[in-house]
């Protein structure tokens, strides 16, 4: 398994305002890349916050991508995978549609009528307690041939992803853009590291649009301090 | 009167964890620009945050630097300045001592007794009521022939600089470290933007150490949706 956290974040490294909308933080051809991207994925991977947040897709938009796929014998999109423990994301969810298939990976705190609602509408993964065990998640994404992940965000998201060492890559566009806040959302949230801190390589390094994307390797579970 | 604001963050945009402790997020190759940046300026700004957290000296590192200021007919080092609104810089912090001249910017509210302790190792330029008011504070630094402004931090600082449209240019190293954390203080805290966000433009992208520099132009007071 491969996986590639990808993200778009502001000079001072915010995902979106404290008001948690969404900001046009790329441009277009960071949109194309983004689209080429998921489009040589096997799942796109989202927190729930993201969820909620935007109700996004998660498809591929550009339709050569799509013939592409299909004509190499692969879904005309990717699966879509949401994390959300306590099975929050709504019924009527864009990600729940029949566009492709999705994977929401739950705990065993969900409740038992939420998580009924949304097997009708996606295969549900049950991993954890009270969070969702993403390193028995992404075993299982695995187990049913998932075996190049990207993920979307949001800052939750990607910091488990590190906490955890499942993050193989990260790619981010860093735009022109101040947005501030000691509220906002950042790449990586959650408690955050204090001691030992994930050490990344950086691999690449390109202006696009008004901004530039930094590619780093991070080594799956390696830490250093 | 050109204001520079300079800062080191890691991968995911942070200045230090959660826990405030100083993060090596940069190496020595940003080390000696970041000393040069300094001995060009006419003054080096920080927040009393980053007084309080780091206890830096904000002096000039590298001796020959110091003695080609001093050829040109300046001091050794440039004048340091904190902003300090409370007036809570402590009267044995490194940045009150001998080794330059330093002002002190405060509000109205500062208690007079910590301003008096204050006044005996700095120049106190007194600028607003409960919080130094920005533009009244760097008019006066620049009555006091400062025309040449490096901003070194911290994130509340650099996000109230942006917020009255006083800021010329941000360089910010990227570092190859995750740090995480939602409360962990970043480039550019305070309470945030939400409507109208500043609008850079790149003036450059290097690889420096194991990370990148981005030089990005600000504009001054310019603001874009």
């Amino acid at each position: 398994m491969h996986v590639v956290v990808n993200a778009a974040m502001s000079a001072d490294g915010k995902l979106s305002s404290r008001r948690r909308e969404q900001i046009a933080i790329s441009g277009e051809e960071d949109f194309a890349r983004v689209d080429r991207l998921r489009a040589d994925s096997d799942a796109v991977v989202v927190g729930v916050g993201t969820v909620l947040a935007d109700d996004p897709s998660l498809t591929v938009k550009d339709e050569r991508l799509c013939e592409r796929r299909l004509a190499n014998g692969r879904s005309k999109h990717p699966a879509r995978v949401v994390v959300d423990s306590k099975a929050r994301t709504p019924s009527d969810a864009v990600v729940l549609d029949d566009a492709a298939s999705t994977f929401v990976c739950v705990g065993e705190v969900a409740p038992v009528d939420e998580r009924m609602d949304l097997a009708a509408h996606a295969e549900l993964v049950t991993a954890g307690e009270e969070r969702v065990d993403l390193l028995r998640a992404f075993a299982a994404l695995e187990s049913a041939g998932l075996e190049r992940i990207m993920v979307e965000g949001g800052g939750e998201l990607i910091f488990s992803l590190f906490e955890v060492g499942l993050v193989d890559e990260l790619k981010v566009f860093v735009g022109p853009k101040l947005i501030g806040g000691r509220e906002a959302p950042t790449l990586a949230d959650g408690d955050g590291f204090v001691a030992e801190f994930p050490t990344l390589t950086l691999e690449s390094l390109e202006r696009l649009d008004d901004g530039a994307l930094l590619t780093w390797s991070a080594g799956g579970s390696s830490t250093d301090t």
